[in-house]
């Protein structure tokens, strides 16, 4: 494998948030100029079309290769969101369709799902349809006691992520499939965190939908892929032509899919990849359980991603600790982007049973292609100062007021 | 005007069909590998968020001075299509939570819309509202007769398109706006055909929702604009985190955003550039005209875009004509690009009121800020031999059926 190709030398900066965005691979980059030469209408008919209906059908191709599943059943999109908007709105339009007496009333997901899911199904409840959450213990597992209670045979879809964005914690994909099958539910996984960070193989998984996002592997943002198992209908969320076989309208994004289908060439090296990142981040975690007092790890004891780490900090906030390490070079997060900025603590975090002092206090930590153990190494000698400060700052100003009160 | 920046001399071709996608234009393809490096997600609250938000906001100030709007005004999209499909399904399900005797249930469009509008349209009607479309004349003028007898105090929204793609014909969207107002009805601009071949001034034209997409002005594919005026409401059509003020979720897709937003320098030499390419297209209007017998102009007396050209050359099929040129290396359109592969005739034009066969020996000629008058007639001179050559055989192979029909 060629971590070189994943380096971050010329940004001069430790990234750790790569559940966030992933840099570009060094060879995207270098092709970017190239492929956005094909810039014609892949619907044309005349020779502009060709390049960029040629890449299209190769992507296709290797996407599908590397997923595990048959090129028709992906539906290019722009992204994560997009897709998980579209299935599950799609599979209510269908049901909607159906006489009474077939329609399926009851949607499924679990508490800790990203907010394109979330969102989605509250949506849903709000056109009136019957929405329930699926509780996931502390410890990062599925609890299957709420889950076999609330699947039944009125379930119409059951929205259950590969992996969480936070904790990394993996739920098992193939037995949920297999007992939302057993109901006659359909089964849908947001599979975004997946891709470079655990081998995907659909057909083997079993699910009906699931969803994956470039921007997430090392290419350009804007390629998002839908994967419909062969014989599962689903409408359009945005009409128009008739690309993607009438499932996704408008003009195909050539550029970022050029891109995510180059990546595919990596899944090789994927094994590799994983054992180098797993290394690293048990290092990672069991470096700042030696260095930090005080700290504990979300979901630890539970299947991860290779790549992430969740931990509470003792009586330090996030965010102040956040941005502490931002100024020092260090870039971490403090739970999903897509809720960054929000003083609100993480709604995955709390889902689980963590306090709200707990959840504010939580850093997530992931690792990429191109993580090295130097990074490791220098990022927890400078998050140990930091602690140590936040915490002396903090003792100090209880013992002010303190004074003060006594005064 | 830099008329260098959108030469396509590299490509060796001559292009005419620019209202189907643009080239990118030189100081894009120069940009590209530049902007791509901002690769942070720009929801991150760490530096790598920097560059891309500060891209973000600088590109939604100047989009808006280029549209004559307030940046707040602004929604990013992946397209036209995510941006028409929004818009329309957006007012339904505003309506949809107004208590019955508050809702409208009326929507009407225009009977040559693009298919992003005509087809969410159609799903509106499958949902049970009173959808209808509006007539449209063979002068490529709005019906105005069928339009007032269709508008009425419950319509919900009025879908008509700023310009057509294939005639390029214009309508007064000032004039629609201010009825559709009057009855207190919602207007949609498609106004994807707009942009480098108009003024855009929002704020006059009095619309309440316009669409538009980067790829049709010399910019990456990617990036689309929804304008919502200031005070009206917009549902998400894309669930997920807060981007956008929460009206579109997902993580923004810079590149192509950061590209559109560079070509609103140019926006400075529209004056020059529509005059350019108006003369340009009367120029080879005339000289089809005077060169090739047997051919009429769709729309040609109704305002149009400077840059569009739609023929009929009689006797001629369309798609023979646009595989002949191809392989001379000039790229036209028979239609719209999405529904480019169709054997159905156009839409547009049956809805115009041309007969099948006039639709079927149509050509769509859309030149770009790059186009030459060598260009023009270098096409014109290989037009006319092969709508000759195309022609002779056709008689040739009548007389010969004749012949056969006659032993």
């Amino acid at each position: 494998m060629l971590i070189e190709d994943f380096s971050l030398k010329n940004v001069n900066r430790i990234y750790l948030d790569h559940n966030a965005t992933t840099p570009l691979a060094i060879t995207v980059q270098q092709k970017v100029g190239q492929w956005s030469m094909e810039w014609g209408n892949p619907s044309s008919i005349h020779q502009s079309s060709r390049g960029p209906k040629q890449i299209l059908r190769s992507a296709r191709i290797s996407i599908a290769e590397g997923l595990g599943c048959h090129p028709l059943e992906l539906i290019f999109t722009s992204g994560g969101s997009e897709g998980n908007s579209q299935i599950i709105q799609g599979v209510y339009q269908r049901q909607q369709k159906l006489p009474m007496e077939e329609r399926r009333t009851r949607y499924l997901y679990s508490a800790v799902e990203h907010p394109s899911v979330v969102k989605t199904m509250q949506f849903l409840k709000s056109l009136g349809a019957d929405v329930q959450e699926i509780k996931v213990k502390r410890s990062g597992e599925l609890d299957w006691q709420d889950f076999e209670s609330k699947l039944n045979d009125q379930t119409a879809l059951v929205s259950i992520m590969f992996a969480n964005n936070e904790t990394g914690n993996i739920f098992p994909v193939k037995e949920i499939a297999k007992r939302c099958h057993q109901k006659g539910a359909l089964y849908h996984s947001d599979s975004v965190q997946a891709l470079g960070k655990f081998p995907v193989d659909l057909k083997d998984w079993g699910v009906d939908f699931a969803t994956f996002s470039g921007h997430k592997f090392y290419s350009l943002k804007g390629s998002g892929i839908v994967f419909v198992k062969s014989g599962v209908e689903l409408p359009s969320l945005i009409f128009g032509g008739g690309q993607e076989r009438g499932r996704r309208a408008g003009t195909e994004n050539v550029l970022p899919i050029a891109s995510l289908s180059h990546m595919m060439d990596y899944l090789e090296d994927l094994p590799e990849a994983m054992s180098r990142m797993g290394n690293l981040r048990d290092y990672l975690q069991d470096l700042m359980q030696r260095t930090i007092p005080g700290i504990s790890i979300t979901g630890g004891q539970s299947p991860r991603l290779c790549n992430s780490l969740s931990v509470v900090i003792d009586g330090i906030d996030g965010e102040t600790l956040l941005m502490n390490l931002d100024i020092q070079g260090i870039s971490v997060s403090t739970g999903a982007a897509c809720s960054s900025g929000n003083p609100e603590p993480s709604p995955v975090l709390l889902a689980m049973g963590l306090s709200r002092e707990e959840a504010q206090s939580s850093l997530r930590l992931s690792l990429g292609w191109g993580s090295t153990q130097n990074e490791i190494e220098t990022f927890v000698g400078v998050l140990v100062g930091v602690v140590e400060r936040v915490r002396r700052l903090k003792e100090q100003s209880s013992v002010e007021e303190l004074g003060h009160a006594s005064l």
